[in-house]
């Protein structure tokens, strides 16, 4: 792989440049002649479909059921939520004509898709017994970005899923909030290996017209938050505005109450920035599309038989055993092209297999996350491949939970508490009044904003940070993707 | 279920109004506010579903993988490929403003996605090492319908898989579109239990910009054919008008060859008029979201446990066989509800399991194709249901394989031509000159188009229908939908 292929610089001295390189060069993701939009080439495509399979699976375990709803909206519905309308229409695309004739109406393509949802459950929900329902839909959202877009985080149409719950009553959907908050810290802890602070939104960030958010938040390299997902209870909100209603056991018309949740294509914007290093990708063995990646290495042809046959054996036990494999017996590059290659894709395991290897009943497995080189015996083969995969998705998950914790600080004084933000970033712990005026006083000041308000109340309590009132919270600030 | 609840009217009396209730009734789609689309409700997303991970399964075996590209394509994308443009220009749904901007150019929603995937595909293209480019998109693309929507059928939003190939040469490319066509009549027959005719399209009829167009087209209950899906071999014309080139082996620069190819929700639309009775939808196991309902049956509380353990160990015993069950325990319903909305719904079969079964050690069985009744021993349990699976599929291929037969006649005579089109329809083998002016007074006069024109030439061959002319091939006309 010549200098151009592979990547030309060092994560910690241009994490926006790397980021990007590794992207493109990994193809993960390719820039679009539509401006602000990108394409998802297939190996990107290939760890979403890791990450949908397992979310879609823990969905449908818990009564959740995919459908798919219409892409445009009509601009009367989006108005029907007065909050919503006003969050959403500075970035919403408008369609005006369908071939040769002008609309009467104007239709925005879904930047999110509650109202033409709604809609179509005032229709299903009659009475209790059609409660709660429970809906997801994987499909893209449009929301045009005026400012500079990054591939996976901030683009103009981003692919994610959508969760639209309906229930009867307030408690009922405050707990598919919390069940669905647990389900995306597993997929962002146990799969992603993204450790993350879960917590409640304030009035000022939460979702245009919720009752309340909550959200999951990651710490990227550079001291920067990335938010990861969000839950919402929209109360009855948007219910009274779409008129969804049902007649309960008590014999009343009762409003419901609903709930939407989602998570998008950024979470593998979290999870490059944070494992990967300057040889390029480093991916969790629990979301990599192929989690070993066999390479058969031989310069006479005399040994092209043994070492293609060896190698066909090992795929075949461990592709048995459901573990990803790619046999990369491509006669086009030589085997070191091949090895910069994976590590650049971020392949967690790499085996090579030549004569010496056929000779001595043997394999040779090399480690992306610290080039750690093995030599296994053939026997051992399926369980050092297992216990390595094991490993490497601990030791990721462990090193991110250091880094993590690590770059919590906890300020009690206000120049204190700019001074870190300036110097490292990192999530700082600080207490605040509940004020919109000083939260909004801080953003102006440090460009900082409440990232998590912690689900249970956290102690110790000090005043607020800003104006010094002491009947105040704990909460998590940084600056923020 | 009340009348209202159940299909009121007799599929072959009044098909059109009958397929509209199986849909709508049996929850498979629900129309939306946005005039022309629909929603895809939980039960017929299952099913698409169940489509998808077959269709997908047999992609990936065959080298392909998944990608996602722009909704939007700028009009100039649309505009490069002459014949392209003006064959969807009329259908277009049209950007021209995001937020409070207007946009400089418009934007078209994908209608189909070929220009803007080949502009990808343009950059991605330089050597010989690169071919083939094998990927598959599944997305949904919008296509203004002026004239009456029909759910799956004609819609303005379609749920589809666009599969978007490139290929050194014209063989390779050849090969691409029959090996897909292949994968498609199996998709169809063997698992939607449709039978099809494959064949090439006309030259009026062929894909906008394609070389040639390959089809599958299937016989509806009302004489009318429909189309289930096609592939195209689309030439050097795309790859000429985006500029998709690569060097050879040879060292000389060629232009590329590309094929396209897509099936649709409108698969869908076809099973359900195909296998459908007067009670609903009758769904062949292989495409079944629900295979089996298990129905508990009892009245007195006391045999409430023996009934619901049993009905469990049955649940348990069939779902690690992979068989698709739903336990139904709902209360709020009786056994007799329950049994006609599965009937409804089409489930293949259904297991009722009352006190009597327990006592003597044995489940009942309900065919849905034919409302057999089968007492078996509770260690056949397995064996039987997967029979009877396996029976139902090929009963419901086999009857479809019938009527379709039954549904071609032969023509050698314009009146008798007419005649049979008026009486009965179907599809009519006839002799055709290949001139448009032919193809375009016989669809003037009968309505009647050229559905297939067999893949290799059949005899005997006659003189053309419309014209007489002796040098003319056997063809499959038929009205479609």
């Amino acid at each position: 792989m010549s200098k151009e292929i592979g990547i030309t610089v060092k994560k910690a001295e241009d994490l926006s440049e790397w980021y990007t390189q590794v992207i493109i060069k990994g193809e993960l993701a390719d820039y679009s002649s539509m401006k602000g939009f990108m394409v998802l080439r297939p190996y990107g495509f290939a760890i979403w479909e890791r990450i949908r399979q397992y979310l879609d699976g823990r969905l449908k375990e818990t009564g959740h059921s995919n459908a798919y709803f219409p892409l445009l909206i009509p601009e009367s519905f989006l108005k029907k939520e007065t909050e919503h309308f006003a969050g959403f229409t500075p970035e919403v695309f408008w369609v005006t004509q369908a071939g040769t004739r002008e609309l009467s109406e104007r239709f925005a393509i879904r930047p999110t898709s509650e109202t033409i949802i709604y809609d179509s459950y005032s229709r299903w929900v009659r009475s209790w017994r059609d409660l709660p329902i429970l809906i997801n839909v994987w499909n893209s959202v449009l929301r045009a970005e005026i400012t500079a877009t990054r591939p996976f985080i901030r683009t103009s149409e981003f692919l994610w899923q959508e969760g639209h719950t309906v229930h009867a009553t307030k408690e009922d959907a405050d707990k598919e909030v919390m069940l669905i908050l647990e389900i995306y810290r597993q997929l962002m802890e146990e799969q992603l290996a993204v450790p993350v602070l879960t917590g409640y939104k304030s009035e000022r960030e939460k979702f245009v017209g919720a009752l309340y958010t909550t959200t999951l938040e990651a710490m990227m390299p550079d001291g920067k938050a990335i938010q990861m997902g969000t839950s919402h209870n929209l109360g009855q909100n948007f219910a009274i505005s779409f008129d969804i209603k049902y007649l309960g056991k008590d014999e009343e018309t009762h409003h419901a109450w609903t709930a939407s949740w989602g998570v998008s294509w950024r979470l593998i914007a979290a999870m490059v920035l944070l494992h990967g290093d300057d040889k390029g990708l480093v991916l969790p063995p629990a979301i990599a599309p192929i989690q070993a990646v066999i390479v058969p290495i031989y310069y006479k042809e005399t040994d092209a038989a043994s070492v293609t046959d060896k190698a066909r054996q090992v795929a075949e036990l461990l592709t048995k055993d459901e573990i990803q494999i790619y046999l990369d017996f491509r006669e086009q590059y030589t085997p070191g092209w091949k090895f910069n290659e994976w590590e650049l894709k971020g392949v967690p395991l790499r085996i090579e297999i030549g004569p010496r290897d056929v000779e001595r009943h043997q394999i040779t497995i090399v480690r992306r996350d610290n080039s750690q080189r093995l030599t296994v015996n053939d026997e051992m083969t399926l369980g050092e491949v297992r216990k390595h995969l094991e490993d490497i998705q601990a030791k990721l998950f462990g090193r991110a939970k250091a880094t993590l914790d690590a770059s919590i600080s906890e300020s009690n004084q206000y120049e204190d508490f700019k001074r870190i933000l300036e110097e490292r970033g990192g999530f700082i712990r600080a207490c605040w009044c509940s004020s919109t005026e000083c939260e909004d006083a801080i953003k102006a000041d440090t460009g900082a904003t409440i990232r998590t308000i912690p689900l249970t109340a956290e102690t110790p309590r000090f005043s607020c940070i800003k104006c010094g009132k002491p009947d105040s919270k704990a909460v998590y600030f940084a600056k923020s993707y």
